[in-house]
């Protein structure tokens, strides 16, 4: 099956208190989305939609270091002005999530409260609004060990899985595979930021011809490695 | 702009020293691929017609534990069967990148000694046989520190620059990024791999509609992570 990634026109600046759910619905109508389609939202807007954002007191490394420290849970890695941490959703990565691009001069935009919820919202409205329901991915911009350059990944979802499990699936050959847990949400953030982009002012993509798995499904639950599972802490 | 990504069907099973780049062209032909698309193809196909394949001494847990230890130039972390070890090309990934699914039984698929010229190699040879250059991007199934699920990041490409440097960028408050670096060839890959699958027979895809830097690039020197640069080795 073919997949197409477009992206969601029409959508301008978001400010705290804008009915981000609305816009949506409305620049997502004329695409047409079923059931079977996947709405990804980039989460700068839902935060600021939902009020994450702080003012910095000043412009300088200070302000933004002690903003970090605030949202971090726990410092991972530090290096210059470069600080790898652990946030309260336990997401790990460069400034707790904080980010300054894309938001109004002065202020800092921080990750949503609960990224799934945020999700599971936004589909509710899209459901009430279009008479469809979608799956929703909010994504965020990621570093990697060991890899330049960024990627987009899964914050939160609504109703799909974010792990497609592959375990007892058999190769060509009739032997189990050795991949046994695809990431499919990181890789439908990954897909919807090639239309989206960092500087294009586009916000949301509807991706269509993706099999998932429809239901409950959690980034949280998930998708977050627990700290006693993972060899990198 | 729209995105598309279709599968690119009849390629049947590789074996080593079969013509795959012949039968790549001759299966993307009908597709009408272009000098602004992107193939994307799994290393397994590439390993096969290589010749990167090993027989095991046996189907135990040893024989594989051995050739892990053969590929790796470094083991970096270790936990009862798995290992997550670098290669000779500076991936760091589980089990030295050698993979037992789709392969013969009795035996193992190494990395392409060079993924980059491979792909390089791919890439003139759709030149030669259908008068079109578009870029190629050869792709591996990473896991990742701190996010269950695996995803297909790129580990070879040609006529295209993997990273896209935004550095400069402004964004629609005139203030400049702070994401600067894009890894494009592991978004790309990523996305090809939501219609590809794990199990599916499908090994290449046809992604249309990506804005990318033409012209060279290389994973090995562009996405791999200097030792000196990274704070998890």
């Amino acid at each position: 099956m073919s997949l197409s990634i477009e992206p969601v026109e029409g959508i301008g600046e978001i400010s705290p208190g804008d009915d981000f759910a609305g816009m949506l619905a409305a620049a997502l109508g004329g695409l047409g989305p079923t059931d079977a389609d996947i709405v990804v939202v980039t989460h700068k807007v839902v935060s600021k939609s939902e009020g994450a954002v702080v003012e910095l007191a000043d412009d300088g490394p200070d302000a933004h270091r002690r903003l970090v420290e605030d949202e971090a849970v726990r410092i991972v890695r530090r290096r210059g002005n470069l600080v790898i941490a652990e946030t309260r959703h336990g997401f790990i990565c460069a400034n707790a999530g904080i980010d300054r691009s894309n938001a109004a001069p002065g202020t800092a935009v921080l990750l949503p409260e609960d990224p799934d919820r945020s999700a599971r919202r936004l589909r509710d409205r899209l459901g009430a609004e279009l008479g469809v329901r979608p799956a929703v991915v909010i994504t965020d911009t990621f570093g990697r060990p060991w890899r330049r350059g960024l990627v987009d990944v899964a914050i939160g979802v609504a109703g799909m899985s974010p792990i497609t499990d592959l375990r007892g699936t058999t190769d060509s050959f009739g032997r189990v595979l050795d991949v046994t847990e695809v990431n499919l949400a990181d890789e439908v953030a990954a897909a919807a930021d090639l239309v989206m982009g960092k500087a294009t002012g586009i916000c949301a993509a509807l991706v269509r011809g993706v099999e998932f798995t429809a239901g409950p499904g959690s980034v949280r639950e998930n998708v977050i490695r627990p700290a006693e599972e993972d060899l990198f802490r």
